[in-house]
C-alpha cells in the first residue's frame, strides 16, 4: 500500500490515505517521493478557490523522487533511459495537446485547453498523480529530467525557480541592466538569483520581513528597500535614488498584491519593462492612469502565466551549475511528514515560513 | 515680410502677424510651405494644456512645402543635396542630443531631455519653428527628406502615419495576425493601413461616427464596429465573434478615452500583444483586475509614445508605395487658410472634420 | 481498391498500382486526393539522393482534397469538428515528438529526431501515405487545416508557400523594407509575394526564364533582373543601382546553386539580413571570404530549414485573405494524371515547367 | 609641452616627438593619460594595412585618463559635469552624424560614413587624438564615461571588452545556454567571461597557448581545448562531447584565421548561433557547403563589426560589478613607456603578449 496525503473538499484539511500500489502501463514510471513543495497554490486549494478542482486530490506540483520502476524503455528529455535509481524531477505540466491553435500556431502552449497539471487538475481518482505521496505515478509521455542537485537544493528552488526564469526571459534581463523585484516569497527571491545571473549589474530587492531580505542578499540583491520600514511613495523613492533617478531597466513583480503595480510602474525607467507574475489569484484591482503611467513613459507591461518545459529545463541547468554560490536549500524553512501537510498548509497560509516541504518520509 | 498664424497665449485662438524674412544661416533651409496639419495637439495648445509652451507659438508640426533656399551645401537623409524646388518634408524633433544616457544606452532618444519639436516646444520668438506660416525655417541639422507623393496625400496621412507606424512595428503585426484597432481618427485611421499592409489578414476597426469607418474600409478594414451602435460589452463580443472566439493577436488603442483599455484588453487573445498609443493627454484613469486582465492573459501591454526618424522615414516611403491602392487623402475633409486657423482649432475640437489641413496660401 | 503511384526505387519512375481500401483506426480521416503536388524533392526522390528512404514509396507531400470518411470524432487545428465533405489540407509533417530537447528546450521542431513526412519519410507499407494517389490515409494526431481557396490556388503556393513563409519571418520583411529574392522557382515566386504581402516597398526578383520573371512581376516583384542577360558582377551591379546603392535590407537565396551564395551577400545592404532558404540539396561548395564578406559588414546570414505548422497555417490564412490579388494559381504550369507521374518527374528535372500537379482523377 | 609617441608612416615604428599643450575650445576636455592599450590595429597601422590612414599617427584608442582640464560646462553621458581629477574615459569613435541613412533609419551607427576614430582615423595633424601620449585633447562631443575601477583592470578589458559584449548581445546568449569561444585573444577572453556572466551554464575556450587558456578558466571558462594538441576535428570532437554530443548554442568566433569559420560552424548545435567576430582583417578565405553546412544546419550566422556606445558603457558597468570576481587585470601581461612603444608592436605582433598596454609616464 502507498500512503498519500488528500484533501477531500474545499474546505477541508488534507487526511492521509492508503492507496493500492499501481499497476504501471507501458510507458510509467514510478517514483518513490522525496521531496514535495509546499507553495500558495496549495493553501488556494486547501481554500477551494480554484475552479473545477477535482476532489479528492493529492496536492503536490514541484516533486523530486528516485525511479522506482520503469515499464519498457522510458527516456528523459536528453535522451538517456530513465533508470531505477535515478533520482528526477518531472513538468508538473502535462497533455498540453501540441495540436491545437494555442500550441501550434501561438506557441503559446501554457493556453492549451488541455493541459493537465500534477497535483491540481488531477484528482486522486486519476491515480497517485500528486507528491504528497510515497510514491508518484508518471504517466507515459510525462517529461522527465534527471537531477544533479540534491533535492533539497532543488526543493529550495521548487516552482518559483520556473517562474522566475518565466519572468526573467520575458524582461529580457541581460548584461548591465538595473533590475527591482518586488516582493521577497518564493518567486521573488528567485527573480532576484536569475536576474544576477543573467548579467545584472544592480538587482533590488522590496519586500519584507527581514530575514527574507536576508536571504535575498545572499541570493544576488545588493539592495533591499523593507516594505515594513516604507511606505509606498518612499520606497519609490529610494529606488529612484538607487538607480540615479531614472528607476529600473526592468521591474518584477512578484507579490499578488493589486497596488503593487502602480508602485512597480514608478519604479521602472522610462522605455523600461516591467513584468507582472505574481497576480497568480483574485485578489482585485488597481487604478491606473493611461497616459501617465504608460503610454508617455513608453512602458512595455508583461503578463507572465505559467511555463513551459524550456523554462523548467533551463532554471534547473542554472541552478546545477550555480548551486555552489547561490544557497537555494535557504529558502527551504520548514520540512513536514504526511501527517503534518494540514499545518504546513497553515502555516504558509500564515506567512510563518519562507518555504515549506513535505517530506513523504519523515517520521 | 512673411505671414504666420500665431497663438500669443493659453486660450487666445490664433492670429496672423507679419514675420521679417530670416536670414539663413550656414546649413539651414528656407521652405515655403505647402501644407500643415491641424492634429489634437493644436487643440492641447490653444487651451494650454501642454507645460513650458513657449508662446507666443507658431503651431504646425508636419508639413510639406517647397525649398526656396540653401545656405551652402545641405543633405537630405539619403545623401542627395536639397536644392531649390524640391518637395521636402522634415522632422518635427530637432535636437535630440545623441549624447545621453537615453539617446545613447536606452536607444530610446524620445525620452531625450534636450529633444525640441517644430510647432510645439519651439515658440515663435525662436523662429519661423511652425507651419502655419507661409515659410518655414529648416535649422542646420532638420532631418529632411524628398517626397515623391503629392502634398495633399502626405498631409492625409499626416503625423498619424508616422505614430500609428510605430505602433504597428511596436505591436509586432506581420503576416497572418488579425488586429483589432480602437478609434477612427487619424491616427487609428492610419494603424488599419499599415496593419494590412504589414500582412495582416483580418483588420477589424472599432470606431464611429460611419463616414470614418467608411474612410477606414477603403484603408483595409475588413470589419468595422460602430460604437455608435455598440455599448463596450458588445463590441467585446462583436470582435470576438470576428475572430474565431479568441481574440486579435495584436490590438492598437487610439483613442484617448481611459476606459478604452480594458475594453481593448479584452479584445486581445491570451497571450497577444496591446498597444496604448492613444492616451497622449490626461483624461483620467481606469481600473484594472492585474490578475485577471493582465497575469492570467498572459498580454503583453506597450505604452508607445512620439516616433524617431525611422519610423517618419520608412513610413513615408510606404506610403509612396501604396499611395495608388490606399486612398490617404481621403483623410483631408477640411482646408483653411492662414486667417481660418482658429476656426479649425474649433472644428477639430468639435470632430466636425476627419482631419482639417491648412495651406497658408489659400486665398 | 485505390490506385497510387509509386517509386519502387532508386532510378525508377513511378508506376501505377492498387491497394485496398484502408481501414480507418480511431482518430484517422480518409481523403479522396484533389491535388497533389510535384517538386524539386520528388526528383530526388526518384533519383534515390536522400538518405534512408523507405522504397517502395508513394510520393506527394503537399495535398489537398475530400474528406471521405472520419473515424471517430477529429478537429481542426481550430477546433472545429472535420466532417465527410470538407475541402482540407494537412501537414506534411508528423509525429514530431514533443519530447525530445530539440521540441521542448531548443524549440526546433525541424530537428526532432522523430520526425516522418508524407510522401518522403513514409513508405508505402506504411500505408497510403503519399498524395499521388486516388486516397490519402491520415494518422490520428495529423495536422489538418480546413481550405476556403479553390485546389488550383492552393496547390500553386505548394510547398514553396511555407517555406517562402518561414524564410520571410526568419528574415523578419517589414514595412518599408528593400527586399531582393535569388532564384523563380516555386520558392522564389512565393518569397516575391510573400515579401510584397509583409511590407516590403522594393522588391527586385533575380532569376530566369522571362515566363517566370513575368509571374514573379504579377506576384508583386516591381524589377527583375534576368540571369540569362546579366553575369553574376552586373546583377550585382543592377541591384546596387535599384537600391540607392547600399543593397537589400534583406535577400533571400531560393536557388540551390552554391555560387548564388557570395552573389546575394554582395546584394545584401552593410548590417542587412541574407536567408539561405533554397540550398535543399548538395551541390558543391562555394569560397567566401570572411572578413570581406561577413565580419566586416556586420551580416547576418540565417540558414532556414523545413517549417513547422504556425508556417504552414499562417502562409495558408495569407493566401486566403489575398487571393484576389496574387494569382497562386499561374504557378501551376502542367497538370498529369496517376499514369503521367514519370513524366512529371522529367519534366520538372528539365525545367520545363513552373509548377506540376498531379490530379489523380484527371482522364 | 606635452610627449606623444607618432608612426609618421607606414612600415616606420613609432617615435617620440613633442607637441605643444593644446588650448581647449569650448565643450573641449584634456586628460592627463593613465594607460592606453597596444592591440592588434596598431600592428596593421604600423604595417600600413587600414586604408587612408592619416599619418603621422598618434595611435591609441582605448584609452584611461584623469581630467587635467575642462573649457566650459561638460558633462558624462549619465548627465553628471565633468572636474579636474575625474578617472574617466571615453569612446574613440566620435563624428557619428546621426543624420544619415545608416544612423537614422538602419540604426547602424557602424557603418556611418563620417565616423572618426581616435588614434586610428584621426591624425597627429588633427591634434593629441591618440592615446600613445602624455595628454588626450577630447573634442567638444566626446562621449565621456567616468570609471570607478582601477586604471588596470580597464583596461585589461580594452577594446576586447565591448567588442566581446556586442559579440555576446548579438548571439543572444542567455541563461543556460552552453557557448563555446574560438580564440583566446583580449576578444575570446573577454567572451568568456561575458558568456558566463550572461547566464551560460557552460563556456568552452578553444585556443592556446597555455599560459592564455589558464586565464580563460579563471574568467569563467569551465572547459578549455588547446588547439595545440588537437587538431581541427578533433576539436569538433572534443566540443560535440563536451556538449551532449549537440554542440554549442552559441559559438563566437575570435581568431582572426578563415578557416576556423567551417570548424565553429561544426561546433555550434543545429539551429544554434554562430557569431563571427574576429575577422577584423583580410587573411584570406575558407570553403563553405551552403547546403550541408548553413541550410540543413539552420544556423544563424552573424557577422559583428565595430561597437556603438551602448556596448561601451554597458559593459563598463558590468566589468565595475564584477571585478572582484573576474581578474581582468590579468590580461595586462606587458607595460611599456613612450619609448618603448616599438618594443610593443613588434611583441604584439610576436604574440609575446597576453595584451601590452602603455604607460605614457613610465620611467
Amino acid at each position: 500500500m502507498v500512503l498519500a496525503s488528500v484533501i477531500e473538499g474545499p474546505g477541508r484539511l488534507p487526511e492521509v490515505r492508503s492507496f493500492p500500489e499501481p499497476e504501471l502501463e507501458k510507458g510509467a514510471v514510478l517514483l518513490r517521493t522525496i521531496r514535495s513543495e509546499v507553495c500558495g497554490t496549495d493553501v488556494h486549494l486547501y481554500h477551494g478557490r480554484l475552479a473545477e478542482t477535482p476532489y479528492p486530490l493529492i496536492p503536490g506540483h514541484i516533486n523530486v523522487g528516485e525511479v522506482e520502476d520503469v515499464n519498457g524503455e522510458v527516456f528523459d528529455v536528453d535522451g538517456i533511459p530513465v533508470r531505477p535509481g535515478d533520482l528526477v524531477t518531472f513538468l508538473d505540466v502535462h497533455e498540453t495537446c501540441n495540436n491545437c491553435w494555442f500550441c501550434l500556431v501561438a506557441k503559446a502552449s501554457t493556453r492549451c485547453p488541455k493541459r493537465k497539471v500534477y497535483g491540481i487538475t488531477y484528482g486522486a481518482n486519476d491515480g497517485l498523480l500528486g507528491g504528497w505521496s510515497e510514491k508518484i505515478y508518471l504517466k507515459p509521455g510525462v517529461k522527465i529530467m534527471r537531477l544533479s542537485v540534491d533535492p533539497d537544493t532543488f526543493i529550495g528552488g521548487g516552482c518559483g525557480l520556473p517562474t522566475a526564469f518565466h519572468a526573467v526571459c520575458r524582461g529580457r534581463v541581460g548584461l548591465g541592466d538595473t533590475v527591482v523585484v518586488q516582493g521577497s516569497g518564493p518567486v521573488g527571491l528567485n527573480a532576484v538569483a536569475l536576474s544576477r545571473l543573467s548579467g545584472a549589474t544592480r538587482v533590488i530587492l522590496v519586500g519584507t520581513p527581514r530575514e527574507r531580505l536576508e536571504v535575498g542578499l545572499k541570493l544576488g540583491a545588493d539592495a533591499v528597500v523593507d516594505i515594513g520600514r516604507y511606505g509606498p511613495s518612499e520606497r519609490v523613492e529610494e529606488v529612484k535614488k538607487l538607480t540615479g533617478g531614472r528607476g529600473a531597466d526592468v521591474c518584477i513583480e512578484a507579490t499578488g498584491v493589486p497596488g503593487a503595480l502602480t508602485e512597480g510602474m514608478a519604479m521602472t525607467r522610462d522605455a523600461g519593462t516591467y513584468v507582472v507574475v505574481g497576480q497568480y489569484t483574485d485578489n482585485g484591482e488597481v487604478t491606473v492612469n493611461p497616459h501617465s503611467e504608460i503610454n508617455k513613459r513608453h512602458l512595455s507591461i508583461l503578463g507572465t502565466w505559467g511555463i513551459d518545459f524550456s523554462h523548467f529545463y533551463k532554471s534547473i541547468r542554472v541552478m546545477e551549475s550555480n548551486a555552489h554560490n547561490y544557497p537555494w536549500h535557504l529558502l527551504v524553512s520548514h520540512r513536514y511528514g504526511l501527517h503534518e501537510t494540514g499545518q504546513a498548509i497553515l502555516d504558509v497560509e500564515a506567512q510563518k515560513v519562507v518555504k515549506a516541504v513535505i517530506d513523504p518520509y519523515k517520521t
